[in-house]
């Protein structure tokens, strides 16, 4: 890559154009969407959005990049993968990385007590890609966020209700919905003996375990982080443990070191709650698992958190998690780590991660998705009748019919109409200097290829009763 | 602004959260969009995304960054205002500067030689922000264009058809879309003795003239580009006209000079088929000026140019222009500029500057538009029914219906009826502990305050007649 002097002018710059030098190709872990995929993108935010809606969420936007300061101390680990943009005299500034901390930023900012909504927008890390799974560097979030304070597990339940709906409606295979909680997590730590300050490293050890084996965690814990193989293996004992919700709570129940500590008690206590508005919000009991090892890698989490992956079954029904494909939680303290006066306002989300749904949707796609809504095409079937042609079309347009035609003044008409086959537009409007004469039009209906002829003067209210 | 080493490793990391130093605003020039703002924009972009498909185009995206070397040279004395990517190691990036350039980059990396595209993004310049005049630092653009080897005029008379649409349908007051032809600058460039080599900083003194007195224009052509003021002089009393386009063209045909230089000629020539065109379209006499100063300030355009101002009427009913709201024109050798064999695709587009337009319409907005969808409130009038009101909620969105309710466990019942006036919610369902023994729910009309009591089994079916 050409490097060039700080000033933001080329190094050699050329007023007539590059000349056929410039890289043809994106940025890595990035793509184009072609026509085909934003059909599908379209489709796939429209059923989101729309679960959005049913539950009164409003919308909003941010910047794509904030002040570096506002991402800073946000992450843990994964601050290194923050985009930084180049010091250009003025403020420093980043690429967002998420959705949640700008709207931490914009609720202190905006002194915003109390909001539900949502966000879809492009967020950026400089992660390793792997394109085919759906991980890029540049790639959509759907986030919906309970901002407010409210009574226990309400928004909660809502957020975890929600992941459902939207993961039914998508239809994109089996899944199921982890559930933790962070003090349960932070309850273990405690009764196995982790010094506090380190409490959010071994998080992120935890967090790991999606991924990788425990023998690999556990290394970790001891030679990176520090830990004794006794205090890791104690770990490991207590988080490896997930099921049916109710299961669980019940061996939880029976473990006297698990309930002998306040903090885990009362974690437990705040999932029982939960899980009993998820029922009642008929929220389908195969559809979540109560996952003491599910920990999410990020800081800024405080109460419950969820991670929903895609199954696949194995030989004899064997449930594998193929990957996370939406994920949340609960943060009730990074509101007031902007605001001024260090007022919190208690948040409750979740993200979509749709650049996998795209990815499995564009993969069993039979490639036969329309990419316009055009409605009618007008063909002309001798040359030199374009401007009849266009004055057709001003009519069409003018009463809100979507139409097209060739941009070849004397198009061939066997090309026009094998454009209207490709396309899939529905009907073809055929003009020739004897329609012209006698004052009417042929009306062709492309997929059966049935042609009639009929007024010109009647076109519009036809094609308006054709098409509604 | 704090800085920090290269390594994308906070120089301070703070792992448990900044604690409230963070600062506490957006990016200069950027803004963000609030529930209110955002239907607004949506409103906008949907009036837009209507029109573009109703002239048949398709949708696609790029990356909001493109490798830097993709942005040199084609933005000519604006190269200064893109916003660079800190060099993290990798590729050198920018942020996209417009829609254009990314576009014919995936034309000729997808070797494409015939769309008809729309793409809806944002797009960065670091520019002086003018925010209550909707002139922001990231901004979105709503670009259509129409690439491929076609007939004459036939895909630039149907951009400015669009604009007009546009314009009308999104009712911000009256415009006039000012057109010109690149080749007829040139002509006169010609005529007047500038040197080929000073043809497009030339040009670049001439766009200021939208915003600049000619004098000021004048005096950067002698002193800053070294033309003699006879030349300047020359070129401003060419190009210092405008009018309908028949009159100005009757002026130009009767110019002998003009007439006399074959670039000038061909472009006018060019010019009449394109506003026979414009009119068998049905765009209004009034809404098109033919207006030789106009210049577009990119490099890139080789054709018909065209930018849309808004009109207000002074005193008198004298027109003044009070900024562009779209622009654009025909490139036809920008895709040349990324294909290795050079190979053109020719092209012609708009962009609609939408900014402007949701600054018009949030200042004259009355503050009452709805940020939600939500159909139905559940209310409950006693303490202790949160289960009961979750249990219905569950029903109603089982059913499709957008609604919410409080999410605090015993609110009052005044604050929830207040809630659904605020939020213009239609109907409440409110259940106490009566309604509960019968088995009904009483049904109430927010606008109205009319309750009526309805068995809770004929809920959803009431519901639906109620909303469709």
């Amino acid at each position: 890559a050409k490097k060039e002097d700080g000033d933001g002018v080329p190094a050699a710059p050329s007023s007539s154009g590059g000349g056929g030098k410039a890289a043809l190709k994106v940025p890595k872990g990035t793509r184009d969407y072609s026509p085909q995929q934003m059909a599908i993108r379209e489709s796939v935010l429209a059923t989101i959005i729309q679960c959005f809606k049913r539950h009164g969420a409003e919308n909003i936007d941010t910047p794509v990049f904030e002040l570096k300061d506002v991402l800073t101390g946000k992450y843990g680990e994964d601050s290194k993968l923050i985009y930084d943009l180049k010091d250009q005299g003025g403020e420093i500034l980043s690429l967002r990385y998420d959705l949640t901390v700008p709207f931490a930023r914009y609720l202190a900012m905006s002194k915003i007590s109390s909001i539900k909504r949502y966000h879809i927008a492009k967020v950026y890390r400089r992660d390793n890609p792997a394109m085919t799974r759906g991980r890029f560097r540049e790639f959509y979030q759907c986030d919906f966020d309970i901002a407010g304070a409210y009574d226990p597990m309400l928004p909660d339940a809502e957020c975890i209700k929600m992941v459902e709906e939207i993961l039914n409606a998508l239809q994109i295979g089996e899944f199921q919905i982890k559930i933790n909680h962070r003090q349960i997590l932070d309850g273990v730590f405690e009764l196995c003996g982790v010094p506090l300050e380190k409490f959010r490293e071994i998080c992120s050890s935890v967090d790991k375990l999606d991924k990788s084996p425990w023998e690999e965690v556990r290394n970790e814990m001891i030679n990176e982080k520090g830990l004794s193989p006794e205090i890791a293996d104690k770990i490991g004992k207590k988080i490896q443990v997930s099921g049916k919700p109710n299961d669980v709570i019940a061996q939880l129940k029976s473990d006297t070191d698990f309930m002998s500590n306040p903090t885990t008690k009362q974690g437990l206590e705040s999932m029982e709650l939960l899980f009993k508005y998820c029922q009642l919000m008929g929220v389908e009991e195969s559809s979540v698992s109560f996952d003491l090892s599910l920990a999410r890698g990020l800081d800024y989490y405080t109460g419950v958190i969820y991670e929903a992956v895609l199954i696949s079954r194995g030989k004899g029904g064997a449930a594998v998690g193929v990957g996370s494909i939406a994920g949340g939680g609960r943060y009730d303290t990074l509101v007031g780590m902007f605001d001024p006066k260090k007022r919190n306002v208690p948040c409750v989300g979740v993200s979509i991660g749709v650049e996998r749904v795209f990815s499995i949707i564009e993969q069993r796609s039979d490639k036969k998705i329309r990419t316009t809504e055009t409605q009618v095409y007008v063909a002309t079937a001798q040359k030199g009748l374009v401007e009849e042609r266009v004055k057709i079309l001003s009519t069409l347009w003018g009463s809100g019919i979507k139409a097209e035609h060739s941009y070849k003044a004397s198009p061939k008409l066997l090309q026009q109409l094998q454009y209207c086959e490709e396309m899939q537009i529905p009907w073809a409007v055929v003009i020739g200097e004897g329609e012209l004469e006698k004052g009417i039009v042929k009306l062709r209906n492309v997929a059966t290829r049935e042609e009639e002829e009929i007024p010109r003067t009647d076109l519009i209210p036809i094609l308006k009763a054709r098409l509604s």
